[in-house]
């Protein structure tokens, strides 16, 4: 059994290589790989991806897990190897339902449908990424098909990303959501809006950079086994245990952008970073899901980042890097300036309480679009008219519109969304877990100080990466299931205060 | 027949492609990679480098190569699709000799060895990298070995990098311009020593890396096509026709360093940049061998970069860009100091006059290794008595003397050094041909316009790629054969003009 146990996670380990060598290739192809690069780059990840898959649905694979059946049998729940065989079974038992010519002819369009994103959001050039859009819907719906008895067909693209959601219990719990949500927007900007000029000034990229970088060497992100880059469009990957990157944008006349984003993905970092090492290349490597993922990335972006106590600490740093713009600017000031509400167009740059609002007119339209109730040729009119009717403002171009987001653009229509807001939903419940067990986390914050913060997230989530499963984490965490009420309630404690509601 | 070749060149394309995704790994590793990534990169680069190796000697394709042999015959020797079965046989001939799993165990050890070399060099540990050198030996013996019926045992590591020489013909070459050389040399520094300390003020990297890029975009280097990064030990690398990179390093105390590296790899990426597009990820593509891509990268980097025309042009600009630093200077004072002849530690920072008296005692260690008349432990003992008697110093420490190069270090012993000095050979060569056809090269050269070489360059040599072998290619350019006498007579009236010998 225990030869049996070293062969699977021999090939589990050749297949996790494999992703990451992939991975390598869309770091490159996203910071700094030339533009002629970009036909041979898709063809080359398309292959690496097909060599990957099949080692994921090879039938050896199959094979050992029913022999190791008994073995997994044998053990508790809870034990490492049960869980490795459990994720590797459920994995297998997903993908070998999909065939693999589809992989390949996915992976090449999507690698390319990117780079000719990345051309045409800048040119604002909604007629050339059309076409390209229309096949990836085709592919996208091919995908879901290849798993027959579904009650959506966005159902199995969204189990990918967050294990055990459907398309119902996410719209369950976005109404609940938008319910509290939108009287709260509706009060905020009744009132009058908040001068946050002086965040439009000029900064300098070098010093936003190493602003950045010192606080999230303060989060604990370990440059010795990490890096950042610029990019277009910031993500976190991850390369193995010891290689983990984040990647930003700077914009010089606005000052958040970089910063938060900066936040953001080394709070995605810091998941991966604390994995247990023992995990590397096995089916336990890796976040649990897109939302618990994400719960990570804007608890230390928002929570934490946006926080009253966190620039208390870190204003004067700031002001000191950037005397000239922000002379005069008070640290309440600049906290009411960084949390300002106002509905907006852009989806990253959104405040913590419109934000998903956003997500949810994606979603929708992921749907729709999945059903066939809407057609590619217009989305662009759909999109319009749900910020429409939703926030209250118009893109002027695609650029801001339905060309801002790189997921439909570098990956499947279906399943990209919904995790954005099962992550802030599950940010305030895991954070108000951590201050029941440390109520003085936020006077360590006020310090600089993030050390019982972030033990607590390692040892309650972060090491354990794929182990549990998403439901399973959060009633390990928190004794009960996914809820709104958390994130409505810090909502509410905090722009109560900010806006004096 | 069509389907035949069809096929063969699908399977070329997807070896090519994943050696391309393996040079990927191997760019990233010597530029960005933070350092605890050394480990799991190593596994993953041998496993694309086994994936690419398992390609290469398919049994398929040896059928395939004798499907095609009669479509071969038929064909004009010339005929692209002749020369493309028939590299794709040499190399599949070749390479089936070797067990795959040798080539893994060699992947790995190397990508794990030059890991730590990049560690050791800085601190002159010449004890940490002993026992790796020892396995380095050893599994490059092993790799000889695997070509039974050799002359001496490198001849089939030579012969890889440079098809049709042997030890004993690289020898007797050697022989030829040592007996050239070692005058030259002692006519020259028993002169009076150049003046050069102005080369060693501070020059900041920023400018320096500005200044060396503007040159190689006016040499034809393509930056839509290619980028220039930071290392340790600069190269060129190519992950497709359009994405061939380069990298630096930049010594502020050294003006020379960052640009004359510049130049020479942007001579070895002109070749590749230079090769017919249709050649792509077949037996065509690439450089016909390390001498002749040597060719281009000294060319560039000395016979153009060093010239006194050059500087007659670029000067103004470089005093322009350093103007405390080069107060004074004049143009003849920093072209005698760039080009000062002194025997020196470091192969790379060689003049042109010695640089191949460091070639020649790292050839005959690695035939002394290989033949196992030279242990690795008394290897930095050899290497310092080579350097006491040929150059006539000694390094003060390992640092810059046997951990100085990365080859052993990230590669085999065997057939890494004579491409070298064969590529001064054969730009002496080429650039004669060069100025037959065209005299006013080097007044273009004055005006800082290079369009008439290149051209020359790219119809002669860089279009075909691997179409000819290095032999064929020296024959259809010069109607001869390798030649030592060029690079002498180069150098006789170069240096005799700079010393008035």
């Amino acid at each position: 059994m225990e030869n049996k146990l070293q062969e699977l996670k021999t090939r589990l380990l050749e297949y996790s290589d494999l992703s990451f060598v992939g991975a390598v290739l869309g770091w490159d192809q996203s910071t700094y790989m030339p533009p002629a690069g970009a036909e041979a780059r898709a063809r080359q990840s398309s292959l690496v991806g097909k060599l990957a898959f099949e080692r994921l649905v090879d039938p050896a694979v199959g094979h050992l897990l029913d022999d190791l059946r008994p073995y997994e049998e044998s053990l508790p729940y809870d034990h490492d190897d049960a869980a490795l065989i459990r994720n590797a079974r459920r994995s297998y038992e997903r993908y070998v339902k999909v065939p693999v010519n589809l992989v390949g002819e996915l992976l090449e369009h999507t690698a390319l449908t990117y780079s000719k994103w990345a051309e045409a959001r800048p040119a604002n050039d909604w007629a050339r990424m059309e076409p390209l859009l229309e096949k990836t819907l085709d592919l996208s719906r091919r995908y879901a098909e290849c798993f027959p008895g579904y009650d959506h067909i966005a159902d199995p693209l969204i189990d990918m990303a967050d294990y055990g959601m459907k398309a119902q219990d996410v719209r369950r719990v976005f109404a609940e959501l938008r319910e509290g949500l939108v009287p709260l927007v509706k009060a905020i900007t009744s009132q009058a809006p908040t001068d946050d000029s002086f965040i439009y000034s000029q900064y300098p990229q070098a010093a936003q950079l190493a602003f950045g970088e010192k606080i999230i060497k303060q989060y604990g992100y370990d440059f010795q086994r990490g890096r950042q880059d610029l990019t277009h469009h910031p993500f976190m990957t991850k390369f193995a245990w010891g290689d983990v990157r984040i990647t930003t944008r700077v914009r010089e006349d606005d000052v958040r952008d970089a910063l938060f984003s900066t936040l953001h993905e080394a709070g995605h970092a810091l998941y991966e970073m604390g994995i247990n090492p023992a995990y590397e290349g096995t089916s336990l490597d890796g976040g649990t899901s897109a939302g618990v993922h994400e719960s990570q990335s804007r608890l230390w972006e928002n929570i934490v980042g946006r926080s009253r106590e966190f620039w208390d600490h870190y204003y004067p740093d700031l002001q000191a890097a950037f005397p000239d713009q922000l002379r005069g600017v008070t640290v309440d000031q600049f906290h009411r300036a960084i949390n300002k509400v106002t509905p907006s167009l852009i989806r990253v740059d959104a405040d913590e309480v419109t934000y998903n609002l956003h997500v949810m007119i994606r979603f929708d339209i992921e749907l729709a679009l999945l059903e066939g109730s809407l057609a590619i040729k217009d989305l662009p009119e759909m999109w319009n008219s749900r910020y429409a009717s939703d926030l209250g403002v118009t893109a002027p171009d695609h650029r801001d519109g339905v060309l801002q987001d790189v997921h439909w653009y570098g990956g499947l229509i279906g399943g990209a969304f919904q995790g954005y807001t099962l992550g802030n939903l599950l940010s305030a419940q895991f954070y108000s877990k951590a201050l029941e067990a440390h109520p003085q986390i936020p006077s360590e914050i006020g310090q600089g100080k993030f050390d019982t913060l972030h033990a607590w997230l390692k040892a309650n989530i972060y090491q354990h990466g794929s182990k549990f499963t998403a439901p399973e984490l959060v009633q390990r965490v928190t004794g009960g299931s996914l809820q709104v009420q958390p994130l409505l309630n810090y909502l509410r404690t905090k722009y109560g205060a900010l806006y004096t509601l």
